[in-house]
């Protein structure tokens, strides 16, 4: 792979922008490779690992003279370090961020920056959930989804020098617009997200009536809860901020089918149970069929049939 | 290991089960493996597959000169199969039961059995999203829990023999009693469970307006909804309408939660969603001390740093 720009900044240096400087690295992507974070403690991880080429104090020191900036800070901060940075970006930089909002992003983002600069909105589709500089890996975004949302009349050579990095870093790239963006997401990652954390945080309230009997008996179910609500709190707190519209939304045709399942419960109705059930089945299997996910069976883990 | 019961019964020839007679016979724990089940298709690949050692045409005779009867149907209908079998049962026969419900169990099954009959409730906490007698593999129970209820006075031989069997199969056997099992049960797996059935019917009907990108882009966080959702219909329908009380009880304290993390979004109370979700993240660092997961990142999977 060759060279594909001649200095990306990095702002925040969290899991992906730490993935992202490994792949960069690993794939010979960037001559050079700046990043900068908020916290001291966090830049002085990135020096002392040698994380990226050069760190910087702030993020106007980090884009001067960058070609590929990108913002990988939680999505409420992305307005703020656009109003920054916006003064100090090179002329036909393009301007990319990883967050997993968009249309509050593009509009908090968009009102600060020059003319010149092209501005791509992205999100791979990829995380653990682990967080910080040390958390990162250049195989995260490999077989992963990575949406790009260009505005209309995006510079193309632009784009298609954006889509390219994001397909040497392993990513399948979509393009798709803001508003669908967030619709699509709210079902398939900020919803289940919430739903998560509200079951573990139940859980946790419980834990005081049955002791460590929650965790030891985690495996039944819950275990995958806990998984998706390690996530890191700020991130997750900004996303369901930013995409307040869409998440609500969702939250309520949940808890509408929610309800009508309970009131199955309570009634003993099970047929409309069984009937519900025997049609969310069928997803998984349509999962499997994408490519998303393998058939081999997950609860047992370590003792699963090969 | 020795062999432990002459004649072992299994009644249900689903994945709990089948995964017991691989196990019984890797382990050589029983002389003979009756089994039968409900369907003519079930007891016919039981049959070719030679899963078990004699394929029985109804319970009543499966469970005849048992010293070991394993009851593996879906929890509603446990009670009428204890009718047909009552008075068949071999004197001092061990009857358990594999069902994730137990006082309703217990209250079902127990009146139809004769004085000499041990009967020890059990419930191995393990299974994968299949179903069917081809779904099992011997391995399903190795590091797993398994819950043994007996009941007060419980003849201690019969106790420890049946506990012998599950620690053969690989299992860490605890015992509990029936209604704190239902409520750590509602807890840990059946109100997950319903939620998860829930949020992938959501995302089903959403399917129509977002064509197939619910399940194109499922590897953000939805994914692992999917897989819960996947098991049997008929299993988990039961499960809830016999678990009632427990389940709409930590229902009704997942809505008042959602309720609550659904208001800060709508008045953006920042604070509030941060610290819940911070607070959900150390339960997660519980379940990786407790040994019952990983913290090997899993949302990229196949990517997954080792």
């Amino acid at each position: 792979m060759s060279v594909l720009y001649d200095r990306v900044a990095l702002i925040g240096l969290g899991l992906i922008a730490s993935s992202m400087a490994h792949g960069l690295r690993r794939h010979g992507l960037a001559r050079e490779i700046v990043g900068t974070a908020r916290s001291t403690e966090t830049r002085a991880i990135a020096a002392e690992d040698g994380l990226v080429d050069r760190v910087a104090e702030s993020p106007e020191e980090a884009v001067r003279g960058a070609d590929l900036v990108v913002l990988a800070v939680p999505v409420g901060a992305m307005g703020a370090v656009a109003a920054a940075i916006g003064p100090h970006l090179a002329p036909s930089a393009t301007l990319t961020d990883v967050g997993s909002v968009k249309r509050a992003v593009v509009a908090d983002v968009a009102p600060h920056l020059p003319e010149t600069v092209h501005f791509i909105p992205g999100h791979p589709l990829a995380g653990t959930e682990h967080s910080g500089p040390r958390s990162g890996f250049a195989e995260l975004f490999e077989n992963r989804w990575c949406l790009l949302l260009p505005p209309p009349g995006v510079d193309e050579g632009a784009l298609s020098k954006l889509r390219r990095l994001w397909e040497a870093l392993g990513s399948n790239v979509d393009l798709m617009d803001p508003d669908h963006h967030d619709l699509v997401l709210a079902v398939t990652s900020h919803t289940p997200h919430l739903i998560a954390y509200t079951m573990v945080g139940v859980a946790d309230d419980l834990r005081r009536v049955t002791d460590s009997e929650v965790i030891k008996f985690s495996a039944a179910g819950f275990r995958d809860f806990t998984r998706i609500a390690a996530s890191d709190p700020v991130m997750w707190r900004d996303v369901f901020l930013m995409n307040k519209d869409a998440t609500l939304e969702i939250l309520g045709r949940f808890t509408e089918e929610l309800f009508a399942l309970q009131r199955a419960i309570r009634t003993g109705d099970g047929a409309h149970l069984e009937e519900y059930f025997t049609r969310t089945r069928a997803i998984r299997r349509g999962i499997i069929e994408a490519g998303q996910d393998t058939a081999a069976p997950d609860f047992g883990r370590g003792s699963a049939k090969p």
